[in-house]
């Protein structure tokens, strides 16, 4: 049978995101799980197989080569646990690899899981350490997240005529989200004028244009819609769920053809989750949207390339409120990766996990009255992979 | 639909293993799925999604932390590609990743890929230095993979009165029929003798009981049984394909019921995957097996694991010749590990090339007659992880 309305979110679990160092990954993973697990109303013993979403688990142990951290944590033995990875996009993976088993037949339940510890990292493990320690002397200069986003942002401000304040927006807007998000890393108010005068990381991208280095894991249960139909206690059906790949770091920045403007990884997960989920137009279908905003920059022209907004709009749309929670498309209710922070394997969960709740009607103080719909944009590489899931109610 | 029997390997690529320092990562991964295509007999535009295996990327380049190489190897932009990994069984979970998109009928052709350089690393960035950097130094001792295989093979062949020699005929038998495999990495008969008297790893171990550190990739391309019997050439059928998953490192070999006879994770994944194949009498219903064999003893203790000898009888049927080319039930006709070399995310999907290719007609001058039905069996973790898969002609 294929995905789309045959496969169902049935229960969701979030660890606090945040510096943890006091949390060993095995506990957060577990965490997680433990939650998702109850909140489907089922014992763990009824979820048949799973996949781990982690990205850099070498940096945590090397039982992060496989799965065998979910068998560890969960006393999962003996059921399958495959491990998954794709940049920053890993954790959509994971829920994409169970919805493709119970899609195919295989199992009735099984769980998604992302984990990622990011801050007790020893420093020549580090993302960045790494990024420059492999990298061609001439393109490992500032071949960081931010210097490779910058160049972005600072195409698009000049391609479109916006400043630096439509870019903070994002961080305001969506740390305005988080006071509602009991799981966020930040979850205080800021002001336009906080984020133009934090010390600059990589011109136009300031310190709070810069999602911050967080630990965390989120899991989610994935069944049949047969099995949901009868046995779950509320469950979102997924819609559609799609990966693109383009090449790797530098090829997918540096493309001939990369304008700079957006992302083609994203628009063609888009066009392809959309055509699962029969939707034409998404602004207009979609009741909520968790787009990776990994930087400011990356939320708005990635709502231009889901096709929320015409190019060089997304910074209009934002500046007038149409992305705020109370706008006629919010976009990062959660708060987004600018205030949750961004454990890389958790995200993409994280997000399922949050459009699940949403269009479930069980998001807290964050719920947005009506929300039958919504989708979850998961981005990696960078710009080079992205992941998208239409959620919605049944 | 379930696996069994709706999906189909279509086509089959092996590069040369060996000790490759002239050819980077993507060009072996580059070369065998170039071959898997144009063996199936079609081009690569038709292949709608990858999944790559690899277990230890960072060693080769950051963009293994994803499945970029196969993108940016192949031009296979913008086309979903998913590393997945699971220790030393990382190949056939790239297997299984293809074979459940295809079940879920989300794809009619993918295709996977494992691939691994394992010679061109730094030392402190070899999986050994990995080991004992990482590990707690009590434990870190002697914890290699030739030192944690020893355990199993001094318990063996003291619980059931072998010698060495037993041991011994392992590589003898692997390297005799390696002669007939133009991708192995040794193609050289040898003798007991040599076997007994080569340095010893790790006691009883020597180093002709060891697999080489070896270069190498592999695919297979994977399609359902539909678009195989309207478009193949020739096909085999994946019947079964499972996998079982312990703990990590510690906890599956030194569990309180682990006898160091044998591997559960063996045991629980032939279950599950002969339960889907129909199989009640494996040596009877198997004309052909390729078993993970790293280390000799690896291979014996698995011949019993996978029901094809009963506990303790896997040394004496072997020196009795049932597990060689022309006995009763040939087992690493291939070469194994022992000859081929274990290239490590590349192996398990040789082994379901050399039975695909096997049960199709087409093994070169090492075919066995009137083989209609085979297994591949990979282990990692060391023993923490299992996958079998059972294919078979239609």
């Amino acid at each position: 049978m294929p995905i789309s309305r045959e496969v169902a979110v049935v229960g969701t679990g979030v660890t606090p995101f945040g510096v943890l160092y006091d949390r060993p990954y095995l506990s957060l993973l577990h965490q997680a799980a433990d939650e998702a697990v109850a909140d489907a109303g089922i014992e763990l013993d009824r979820v048949e197989a799973a996949w781990l979403g982690t990205a850099e688990p070498l940096l945590a142990a090397l039982i992060g080569d496989s799965g065998a951290a979910v068998t560890e944590a969960l006393g999962f033995a003996p059921r399958p646990v495959t491990r998954v990875s794709n940049f920053c996009a890993t954790g959509m993976e994971a829920v994409r690899g169970a919805a493709l088993a119970v899609a195919a037949g295989e199992y009735d339940v099984c769980i998604a899981i992302g984990a990622e510890k990011m801050r007790d990292v020893a420093p020549r493990g580090s993302l960045v350490a790494k990024t420059v320690e492999q990298s061609h002397p001439a393109m490992a200069k500032g071949r960081t997240a931010p210097g490779q986003f910058a160049l972005v942002a600072a195409r698009y401000l000049h391609e479109y005529g916006y400043g630096r304040d439509a870019l903070a927006q994002v961080a305001v807007k969506n740390h305005a989200n988080a006071v509602h998000n009991p799981k966020a890393h930040f979850r205080s108010v800021i002001t336009t004028d906080q984020v133009l005068a934090a010390p600059m990381v990589a011109d136009p991208l300031g310190l709070l244009d810069c999602t911050p280095t967080t630990d965390g894991a989120a899991a989610v249960v994935i069944a049949s819609r047969r099995w949901a139909e009868r046995y779950a206690r509320r469950y979102a059906l997924i819609e559609g769920i799609a990966v693109a790949s383009y090449a790797g770091y530098y090829p997918a920045l540096f493309r001939t053809d990369n304008d700079f403007l957006g992302f083609a990884a994203t628009r063609d997960a888009a066009a392809a989750a959309y055509r699962q989920a029969g939707i034409t137009d998404p602004r207009a279908q979609l009741d909520v949207v968790e787009c990776h905003d990994c930087f400011t920059i990356t939320e708005i022209v990635n709502t231009e390339d889901l096709g929320l907004f015409g190019r060089g709009r997304g910074g209009a749309e934002l500046l007038a409120g149409a992305t705020a929670a109370d706008g006629d498309i919010p976009v990062n209710v959660s708060g987004g990766l600018q205030s949750c922070g961004h454990p890389v394997g958790a995200t993409g969960v994280r997000m399922v996990a949050e459009i699940t709740d949403q269009v479930t009607g069980r998001a807290g103080t964050r719920q947005l009255p009506g929300a039958r719909r919504g989708l979850a944009h998961n981005l990696g590489g960078p710009g080079a992979v992205a992941a998208v899931t239409v959620l919605g109610a049944p």
